[in-house]
């Protein structure tokens, strides 16, 4: 039984959607990624139509078990912070409707569980994002990157149980799984085992 | 031929909705007024739900020719302005599914636009609102009269077109509309026109 996650990195001009399939083994695929966006010179309501309406497809073409969403902060750039979190609203309010359970990861929590530091910079997500879903190359632009990133991020932090064990912002899960000895893993779940263990230091 | 208005003062924890009736002669008549809520401590997931079902029950019951929600600054209360502006994007987003147009406007502006002062505190809004719509009382909480407020301001800052003359963040349509003589108005009436003189200068 796997987990599927769609995580969202939220904004006007760019906003990165990106599905992943977790196993219970911690292998990850990917399912779609991708972006929306709008000019910024467009008004603010279409702007968040677009939005709405691209997330409403993802939800229902993909059906995820459980949405991910970047935490936005208020310190953040305020000339933009204030379109993401209207975007943010949206996106959240689009799984709740649904009675799709919906967790919220900060940046740094997204960039310390998959490249292990807290502060890592948009290309090592990029790269680490790319080993862990076996992809070619990395997702571009990085907001696709971002998203799958989030998404990651979820199923390891919530361990990986079926839709049944989901419960939005909950971190007990993850302890509640019972983790398979690392000699075992393929290299991705062992790059996957490496990362959750520094993230939980 | 009246121009219908739902105002919105976005919030999670207080979300005000008013919609009101505007003539062309600028008699403004009260349609309804009320608060959606959550308290703090509910998942935001929840929260946004309880917003959204409110704003999409209100514009599929009243049908307003447009959406007047207050502009969010994110110079304001960082602990409470992320969630407020998520809120909006929620009311905004639902407007726009549904082809209304949505205006934006300031604090200041809704406050100069009804008292005459962009200064005015929330007492003197409440009351003007309760002149210009013939009621007992002031509508409570202020929340409720701020959004009757909002959507008076933008009645008036556009000139009561019909909903034909409807366009989203245009200011110019005001200056379109022929304005009656001021001597034949009604109470009501003259303090609309004299406060519009106000917003004006």
């Amino acid at each position: 039984m796997s987990l599927r996650v769609l995580g969202v990195d939220p904004g006007l001009t760019r906003c990165g959607l990106g599905v992943v399939d977790v196993e219970r083994n911690r292998r990850a695929t990917l399912v779609a990624v991708g972006v929306v966006g709008t000019e910024a010179g467009t008004a603010l309501d279409a702007r968040l139509l677009v939005i709405a309406e691209a997330i409403d497809l993802w939800l229902d073409t993909h059906k995820p078990d459980v949405l991910a969403v970047e935490r936005v902060f208020s310190q953040l750039n305020v000339s933009t912070v204030m379109g993401t979190a209207q975007a943010s609203g949206v996106v959240i309010a689009a799984a709740a409707r649904r009675g799709i359970p919906v967790a919220l990861h900060t940046p740094t929590e997204v960039k310390a569980a998959v490249t292990g530091s807290g502060g890592a910079n948009k290309d090592a997500v990029g790269k680490m994002v790319t080993k862990i879903l076996r992809l070619d190359a990395p997702p571009k632009p990085a907001d696709a990157a971002d998203a799958l990133a989030l998404a990651l991020t979820h199923a390891w932090r919530r361990g990986v149980a079926g839709p049944g064990q989901t419960t939005a912002g909950s971190a007990s899960g993850a302890r509640a799984i019972a983790r398979p000895p690392t000699a075992g893993l393929t290299p991705a779940q062992r790059l996957w085992a490496e990362a959750e263990a520094r993230a939980r230091r």
